[in-house]
């Protein structure tokens, strides 16, 4: 197990674009500032997007981690 | 992983009106004032919101961290 | 983070009449007699409220933390 | 925080009829024997309750913490 | 809080037939041979029961502790 | 608390085919070739069942321990 | 319990084609690059696949550990 960790992925999208989903279904796109060990993430400019369209522009938000399910770059 | 911290985010936000939105679906405003690891969050002149109103206004409430999705300002 | 916690808000709330909701969409009102990190939170004469009335009273009521969403005052 | 804290409370119920209400919304009246700080708990004497009505008897029971929502005395 | 310890009624329960109610509404009944702090547990001779019929036989089935929400003699 | 515990029973059952049951309801027959203390699992030669019918082929599978209700020999 | 362990499995599987299936029903298909005890898992090159059909592409996608329910090669 000496190589990559899932958290250093997380860490090489600070600063990019990425998408969050959620468990409820909902999914946020925003720069990627921060996250932690549980996951817990802040994304800035973050729109909440429902198929595919911006539904509300929600600025800097702070997602608790354990509501995620995945996250990916946005390109 | 030098970089800021979701709850140094959080942090700044204090005194600030933020938005809470909860799993079960309910929305509260009010001033964040106090939050801890586990995302339990206090507001201060909170309401709670539904459909971009007032449905009932809490004054101080403690919210328990593993009920929240996520938190933004409410500007 | 110098600033306050969460459970000081709760503590302040000691012996005061506060509203409890919980993860079921139950609602308790009582007397504020204890609490623990874990939200495990213990009410004195408490009466389970639906619609804003009394449908039962409880006398002294443990609540598991988990199951509460929040705790605010009951004015 | 130097008061009261919330298992105290079970503490005093000890050999006291209890009603323990659970997650999946059944009710178990009975002799509060013993608990933890996981709030495992066991019920001597013990029947489940609907609609006030005894469903069945079971004598000793021990109900897993995590289900538990709230314990309160039966009178 | 010097008194009897849940665990220690499952204790007392053991190479004894007992019942064990699962969150998915399922019921196992067997003789219980083992349990950890989880309430990980394992029935012998375990059959899975509806409505007081057998629906089939398990023999010796290991039951994940969270899934569990009570265990008690089936006499 | 001397007797036997439950990693114990899944241990007898390495390397025999055993069953194990998901809370979403899915069945998976498979050779146990692993688990840990969060019962994690793998099984080999791994099939989901549906009905006691052969539903896909998965050769060797990880189960993540919080999905799992059940582990039992598949005879 | 000296035998092999449920992570040996998933490091075996690093740099291969693996299926992730999650608790809300998706599945997601790509190579295995990174997992860590919580089964935070990495796939590059991913997939959501819904009916055997790739649904759309996701490139590098980092999965919560706690929303998986297994892992199994691709094929």
């Amino acid at each position: 197990m000496e190589m990559s960790r899932p958290l250093d992925t997380l860490n090489q999208a600070r600063n990019k674009r990425v998408i969050a989903e959620l468990k409820n279904g909902k999914q946020f796109v925003g720069v990627l500032k921060a996250f932690d060990i549980h996951i817990n993430t802040v994304l800035d400019d973050a729109e909440e997007m429902v198929d595919g369209e911006s539904k509300r522009k929600l600025g800097t938000v702070f997602l608790r981690g354990d509501t995620i399910i995945l996250i990916t770059l946005a390109d």
